[in-house]
């Protein structure tokens, strides 16, 4: 078991079989040094192509982004939930968001996102896929490249990494739940945070 | 004229007299290698206390106080604008936003603040003192010890500083606008990350 995983099991509050917090560590609390871990681990995975810029979407995506874009050496850029008074020209799209049951319209400035840029979409939670999507619709408007997804925690008994891999899109999950039946939290072998 | 100082001269977009966009590396997209360093000198500036852990407020505050939590190697909470569905038993405080012309109530978890804490409010900005004012009175409401507040840029013109500092609080703000008239940019010289 990995490190993420161990702090999963360890620290994780699995509130249904479907809905677990992780507000210890990533969502309310978070551990930077556990965040540095997994900047190292995303820039490892994806070392074999050239990010120009880490996406985002406010607020848990904030801190593993800025450790990736850490050790990467590139800017974060992070989706804004709802339109700042002074944000002028920008994409936006709309996320649904299952667990506060609304649509979020999300925006980024056009000044920060280019038909030049190889992004790497980075998110704390992958379960529906609603904010990873919409962020991928947000890389198509800018008419950049995506260079993939990193997530920290993927469920994988929901459907969003199962729809985007089928779409194509390279996602890495540092920890992939298969199961929370029980109380018992088991894991895909695929997430490797050693 | 210091790095962060020097980059907001450059970068940063005066759309008043008080009022000054720093979308490009602080608030929208982020500069992580610049906030590292903004973490360094916090860091260095709160030496003689013993912090315990970092309180922000989500979302521009995330960047710098998880790059200070990451060089003083504690914890970082951030305070939540909107209740969480699954948030149980929390402090929280009502806000005013000026930019936003709304009140928000500012919530985080009992769980992770306690009597035993020492500690940093970190924020991005300082004017009028709603948001680290509202932080304060979580930390007293907690019964921890507030060591200081680390302010990336601070509005010298507004009287948010003033007030807290006139309260015993110590706030040091890494860049000191005095005054933004006629579009120029000047610093009081108390801003010292070099």
């Amino acid at each position: 078991m990995n490190a993420l995983e161990q702090k999963i099991v360890t620290e994780g509050n699995v509130l249904s079989e479907s809905v677990i917090k992780v507000d210890s560590f990533l969502n309310h609390q978070i551990d930077p040094l556990l965040m540095k871990q997994i900047g190292q681990e995303f820039t490892d995975r994806f070392s074999d192509t050239n990010i120009t810029k880490v996406l985002t979407l406010e607020s848990s995506g904030i801190a593993p982004a800025i450790m990736t874009g850490l050790v990467l050496g590139v800017p974060v850029v992070f989706a804004k939930k709802r339109k700042p008074i002074t944000l002028a020209d920008h994409f936006s799209t709309e996320v649904y968001s299952f667990t506060k049951k609304e649509m979020n319209n999300i925006t980024i400035s056009k000044d920060f996102l280019s038909p030049d840029d190889n992004i790497l979409l980075i998110d704390d939670f992958l379960a529906n896929g609603q904010a990873v999507s919409g962020m991928v619709d947000i890389v198509k408007q800018a008419g950049a490249n995506l260079a993939g997804v990193g997530i920290v925690i993927e469920k994988g008994f929901q459907h969003g990494g199962k729809i985007l891999r089928q779409d194509g899109i390279r996602v890495e999950s540092l920890a992939i739940i298969s199961s929370m039946e029980n109380n018992k939290i088991t894991f895909d072998k695929e997430g490797a945070l050693t």
